[in-house]
């Protein structure tokens, strides 16, 4: 983390503590930290929304075809129907091994600044690329991905539809454009608390502004801010107080491993709040299933306070308000496998 | 298998190579021997396919925390993108573990006059019990199973909702009755095989037309026939000439570990042809990835005869006009797991 990061969230945390929690100004405040989500889908820089694309996305997102064990989509691990997760600890993935870390949420990933519990992916298309070649997650290969897709004629005719003008449409890169395209469209706008941002007041309980201005003012907001209170930027896990190794296991240094910095040990993004309670389990580990407990850690380890059962109430009350509207997802037809489509090899390697 | 019913068998197969190939009577013949998919879905004794329980149905066919490790749902095997089935061999299940059978379609598998390669299910809803608690595929148990729901109150109301007038509606039963409602909606109407035999004879081209009669008086509608072209009764495999044990492997005697009979070693339920393009590979073995091979085998392990290539491509053309309109079906959004339903334990047993 930069020093002025830092020291701007020590100023942030001094004047929580200075300011009133039952503030008349607690919904202005709220504008000034948090953004609704939007209505329409997100823009991407450089890449843009047409119908072919996120349709053509929206086929890869459920395509186990791109595994080589031909069982695992992006759909597994990021399951449309349950939050845009799994509901695991930690996912399992090719062979059943066990990943590393929690599996973020698709829902609203398009508004994080980076990707992954560490940001090592800068957008969503480069995050894509990694879990479909990672050996316990996938287990797949470029070449391998590309002659599966283009192995069928539909996926050929899709990729000259999504990328008009290409020579050779059917690549690696294209592939994870379009997933990032279909992803841009999961977002979950409406949520009370967007309606709350937009102005109406009587969208949160008397206790849901009491944990809104609770996490403004302890300083939760410090962090997690923005469209997706959270995914904006890395903060030390443990700033105050590290937690133990179930929660924080020591074999896991998080953004060290992307920047070889000694003060990016334990370093993470903040994990987005956007339908938190629809997330469990939570943290990069995934080894805290109840929402208050989490909320307890994260005032012991990150804001030196421990909460009073009440205001971990009043706080998770308000959480429970970022859960928006979950997208409605008709499952693709997917093409039929040819002669030509390698065979799945759920054994590998 | 009866004795009747291998008579029946020989007396079509000796007809069959005396009838002409092109006679003017093709359709009425096929008409005879075959039914178009119903454009509604079926009706089933003593489970009225209400909206509430197709819509619970939909959402437990896709629930992956009916699973011990909360990642296997019935759509992981019988993909609803994918013809209904998971383009394997032998399915993935619990812990990697490889099934013994491949895993056959869903869509259409309520016309089947008993489910599983062997028939050991009268029903799908007494099919939908089998791999929940399967060692090898979902690996949980009937409590498990009702713990799991029962912990979700959205769950608790949609099976109240479902079977009105239960005393306590969620039991393992009323879950497999659900699935075995959605099942039945997952038909596919349509195919240019149907269109034909409800009188159009352009549906099918000259080649098509060809397959079809070929596949009458060679013999192979005296398995497959129906509205599933199959999955009525149960034949030997290898009935004149046995395959090689690459197809049929020896470890695996088919209905005889049902009924302890002698004569039911290797028999196993003629496959269900309908949307066959779409269901490789092939046999219980799933040991065949070609159609044209698959119908060559079956031609020399069931007919006894050799058929020539300019036949075999006759009749794989008449086998993909089988294939219907896939069910359009968005997907379900589940309940959030509560503090009480039982944590995902992928490790077990």
């Amino acid at each position: 983390m930069k020093p002025q990061r830092l020291a701007q969230l020590g100023l942030m945390l001094a004047m929580g503590l200075t300011t009133s929690a039952q503030g008349a100004d607690l919904m202005t405040r709220a504008q000034q930290t948090f953004d609704p989500v939007p209505q329409y889908p997100a823009s991407l820089d450089g890449n843009e929304l047409t119908e072919a694309k996120v349709a053509l996305g929206k086929m890869l997102f459920f395509e186990p075809r791109l595994s080589a064990s031909h069982l695992i989509s992006c759909n597994t691990c990021h399951n449309v129907g349950m939050g845009g997760h799994d509901y695991l600890p930690t996912s399992i993935g090719h062979g059943w091994q066990k990943g590393p870390r929690n599996s973020p949420t698709v829902f609203n990933a398009v508004f994080n600044a980076a990707q992954f519990w560490d940001g090592r992916a800068a957008d969503l298309a480069e995050q894509a690329k990694g879990p479909v070649q990672a050996g316990v997650e996938m287990s797949s290969t470029p070449e391998r991905v590309v002659a599966t897709l283009n192995s069928m004629p539909e996926y050929q005719q899709r990729f000259e539809d999504a990328f008009p003008g290409d020579q050779a449409p059917v690549t690696f890169d294209n592939m994870a454009t379009a997933i990032e395209a279909f992803e841009a469209t999961l977002t979950t706008p409406n949520a009370r608390f967007d309606q709350y941002l937009r102005g109406d007041p009587s969208a949160l309980n008397e206790q849901e502004q009491e944990g809104l201005a609770l996490f403004m003012d302890r300083g939760c907001a410090a962090c997690h801010d923005g469209v997706n209170l959270g995914g904006q930027s890395y903060f030390p896990f443990g700033l105050v107080t590290k937690p133990g190794g179930d929660i924080l296991p020591q074999g896991d240094k998080g953004r060290f491993a992307v920047t070889e910095t000694a003060s990016d040990e334990y370093v993470f993004r903040a994990a987005p709040l956007r339908n938190i309670a629809l997330t469990a389990p939570y943290f990069h580990s995934g080894a805290v299933w109840d929402l208050e407990e989490a909320v307890s850690v994260m005032g012991t380890a990150q804001l030196g306070t421990k909460l009073e059962p009440n205001e971990v109430e009043a706080i998770v009350a308000f959480l429970g308000t970022l859960t928006g509207d979950v997208p409605k997802i008709e499952y693709p037809v997917l093409p039929v496998s040819t002669d030509t489509t390698p065979k799945p090899d759920p054994m590998v390697p």
